[in-house]
């Protein structure tokens, strides 16, 4: 069930915070959801979900994205959920850092005490989360899935591990080979436990050689972006869909760093990505 | 001299933090700019002076109105300073009060005892910073003014006080007649003193009467926000340009509160009206 914290109207439609006790996190959680002005009027809209990177909340993409302007035009509905389990009985990163733990969930179900009780971040967004917004929403159940950084990593990752659950997928600045970065490292090592071979059933760079689906991704990352060779290694995914397959199109953005300014750029583009797939052809 | 902080691509153009010292408010300020990209291939482009409201910093018009996109298209710079002097040397709220001293600056220029050394707002964004802007940016010297609630009050201000200085004024839920709510109330009578004689020049319901210069002025008021009847008191400036004879469209958007949603939902609609005065028709 969900709790309605706050509402505000957007580009006629509109922006709702809920919170709500989650099974699978074993906690409560808060989410954000932007509702198009066609599903205010009796209709029923597809969804893309977004999922958002390290350290953030719902509140990122909703405040700093830009996506409601299109989103409103097109009749798409945003959800936004947050990036880990949160609460005192929660336990995060020993040493307090920003990387692991609270807000950096990776979008994966943990194997490992203590973090196995809680963080089932992946079985939250695709399962547990849809099914009570398409019972309580005006949803008509077609999905896409997005997101930025760690978020970019979950989309590839939730879109190349559940066929036929998403009809487009996209991310900006994917996390794309976390088996082989510093971030993804500490996290998987963490949740999944040291033996290496059962990282790779959460990792896009892994999962794209096997792939039983293979929707178009666009993605997009800046080229003036900080962590770019160190953590988001596009390199890697491209050579990982090129040898695989898969229907890739990287744009490499000149200029462009990490932040929102660089999502806000794109996101029309994306936009329209997932409706392609999401919504009837006129 | 303007001592760069940081700066992001965005849509083509380049968002950027500076840092100065201020000589008519005796401390250091923070303020963001957004070229678009005309800008950075040797135009010189129009401004529009953004001003915040109560709390806030240069940083909320840029990250959350969406205003980039449009600014981008058009060829309009953003200038967004801060709301008030800052700094452990400016005398803040006695109290700690959010609507007073520090984000609240109110956009005049205080005559009393401790404020009048470092309160002057209205010189800042009126005098010191568009001449050091116009000097190191590629600015043409065209300037519209806008704002949200306390800068709504600021921008209404400072285009009827400068004539001549702006060619194009508009506002979003303006506390339209400061010297007749308790936030204005407050704060004129500190900044200002007691003497209501004096509060008339720094209120736009008292400066339209007498006003040498008459801008057609849209403003945007959500009919839900919280605000409107206690604070903002949009009745009252509709009655002063009636009664003065001033160009007004009053926006009365159903549904909408006083948040950034709002905001972004109707920036597109102000951005053309500046763009109309500001740029030469095509």
């Amino acid at each position: 069930m969900l709790t309605l914290l706050s509402e505000n109207r957007s580009f006629a439609g509109i922006h709702r915070r809920y919170r709500h006790e989650s099974a699978v996190l074993d906690c409560a959680m808060t989410l954000a959801v932007y509702l198009p002005p066609q599903a205010l009027s009796g209709e029923t809209v597809p969804a893309l979900y977004w999922l958002s990177g390290l350290t953030c909340t719902d509140e990122n993409v909703m405040q700093k994205a830009g996506a409601h302007r299109l989103a409103a035009s097109l009749g798409l509905a945003l959800i936004a959920p947050d990036t880990s389990p949160r609460g005192p009985e929660v336990p995060g990163d020993p040493d307090g850092a920003w990387d692991f733990g609270h807000g950096a969930g990776f979008y994966l179900n943990a194997s490992e005490v203590p973090w196995a009780r809680h963080y089932r971040m992946h079985d939250y967004v695709v399962e547990e989360l849809p099914a009570l917004l398409e019972r309580e929403l005006p949803l008509n159940g077609r999905r896409g899935v997005s997101g930025h950084s760690m978020g970019g990593h979950g989309a590839l990752v939730c879109a190349l591990r559940n066929p036929g659950f998403y009809r487009s997928v996209s991310a900006f600045a994917p996390i794309s080979h976390p088996s082989r970065c510093p971030w993804g490292e500490k996290a998987f090592s963490r949740y999944l436990g040291p033996d290496r071979s059962r990282w790779s059933a959460w990792d896009a760079c892994d999962l794209m050689a096997s792939a039983p689906e293979r929707l178009p991704l666009l993605v997009d990352q800046g080229l003036d972006d900080p962590f770019l060779e160190s953590q988001l290694r596009p390199d890697d995914l491209e050579e990982a869909a090129r040898a695989a397959g898969h229907p890739l199109q990287l744009r490499r953005q000149s200029g462009y760093d990490h932040s929102y300014f660089f999502i806000a750029s794109f996101i029309d583009d994306h936009l329209r990505h997932h409706a392609a797939a999401l919504l009837p052809q006129g």
